[in-house]
């Protein structure tokens, strides 16, 4: 099953704190029980400028991002739970 | 009877959370009283750009959606409860 | 009497409740009291985009419209009671 | 003695609710001490467009218009009580 | 000494209420300790458009005008009570 | 050691009071205390306009400025007090 | 491990008050616990201007920057306490 977020939205499966990252991220102790790093599973084609255009999300599929950790709205497919936030809410990419 | 949003708005047909989708959907718990699936069932022809030029709509008739589940406005077409929301409030397309 | 209205707005007659509509359109009961049908009677010229030229209404005299019920400034003309609201408080074509 | 409004602003000349006037408009009880119906006496040059370019208001001196109730700032000019407003407070032109 | 106010900032001496202006306007009774009539004594180059190019102010040094009675700030430039406010703080220009 | 203000801030040193400045200007009493005349110490590169155009400040090094007595960021550079604050804070130049 | 911050925004090194800088700088007391002074690590590659052009930042790792002190949001990087701020946050950079 596929799901495709519109505009400048993008999926996102969080990665929890208690399984270590490989780049040793460690997400601050205050905001251990919701930690703020995940992984794209899917991107929006990106919103159009004032000319019309659309204008491609900086993100895709498979980045390894960090997020604000109230950011998104939670949504679980084919059982599992998933994030949709907004690219604006992404701050980096980790790689 | 037809109806037609006006602008970037979209008529919903709203899926109840009790029928499980194909696609194997199943909306979060604190959500289920009131799922945020739909089906499109009529679309407006877009806002206009700077240029004055119509931006049409990114979904269509038909398409599955996930939209926030507060968004939209309730009205009754031929018996039948519908949404009238922007195409903005709408989270991704299923398919 | 003629009233122009200005720019993007536009001059409503609402429809009652009671008188249930050719399309079948009943509006939900929370709203009974304060219907948000309504029947276009006059437009205005519209606003102008960034190059000063002037972008007409998507609504004509004579449209059938859903409208948000808190929509609109009631004035009374000849003796009746309409609405002037602007067309972004129109939801939807009824046709 | 003129007074020449700035930009997209405009002198108007309220028209008391006791003197019905000739389009026959009487303006809903509630706004019975402060109507809302008016005449325009004179007009900015109006604003600037984003190429710089002057955009001319859509009133003229003369109009009767009718504008929201709360809408401008009084002054008192040779003796009369005249408001300066916003062309967006008006709502229409009556005519 | 001379002060240049910036941008679409203009310099504007307070015309007290009791000296009756020449085109005799009378600020109303409620606003008569803090009258909202002021002569131009120097203005700002103006702000720059979408495209760069500055964009000239609409009033003049030496210009009578009226103005939101608690606009601006109050400066003192030898010993004289002036306020520096922004030009759409103006209403209009009497002349 | 130099300070690079970036986009369309100003470094900006303040003037007390008590000093009197050779323009004659003299802080309203209510201000006596937090005075709001200052010296541009250096100056950033402005921001960029819609085509990505950098849009130079209009205040340079050396120029004596009135600005909003709660404007600006407190930094002690070399051991002297300084502020850093935008552009718009400037009301205008003495000169 | 590399962190790419997306946009416009930076990663930061926060340098400690207690470690006096080259620069001679020093955060005023009432900030000493929290400084605001730091180091760029890396940099987003920007946002777009109007017509999608993407405008590079003013910054580059290495520069020595102020920003205001409750500005970015911390995360722990290979163990050490860094933020992630937009551009904007910055007040200037020290050189």
């Amino acid at each position: 099953m596929a799901f495709r977020p519109l505009h400048d939205r993008v999926l996102v499966r969080r990665i929890e704190a208690d399984q270590k990252t490989a780049g040793g991220i460690i997400i601050p102790d205050s905001a251990q029980e919701k930690p703020s790093e995940g992984e794209i599973v899917s991107v929006g084609e990106g919103t159009r400028d004032d000319s019309g255009n659309r204008v491609a999300l900086d993100v895709k599929a498979g980045d390894r991002i960090l997020f604000g950790k109230w950011s998104g709205t939670e949504v679980k497919l084919d059982g599992e739970d998933l994030l949709i936030m907004k690219e604006s809410d992404i701050m980096g990419i980790i790689g």
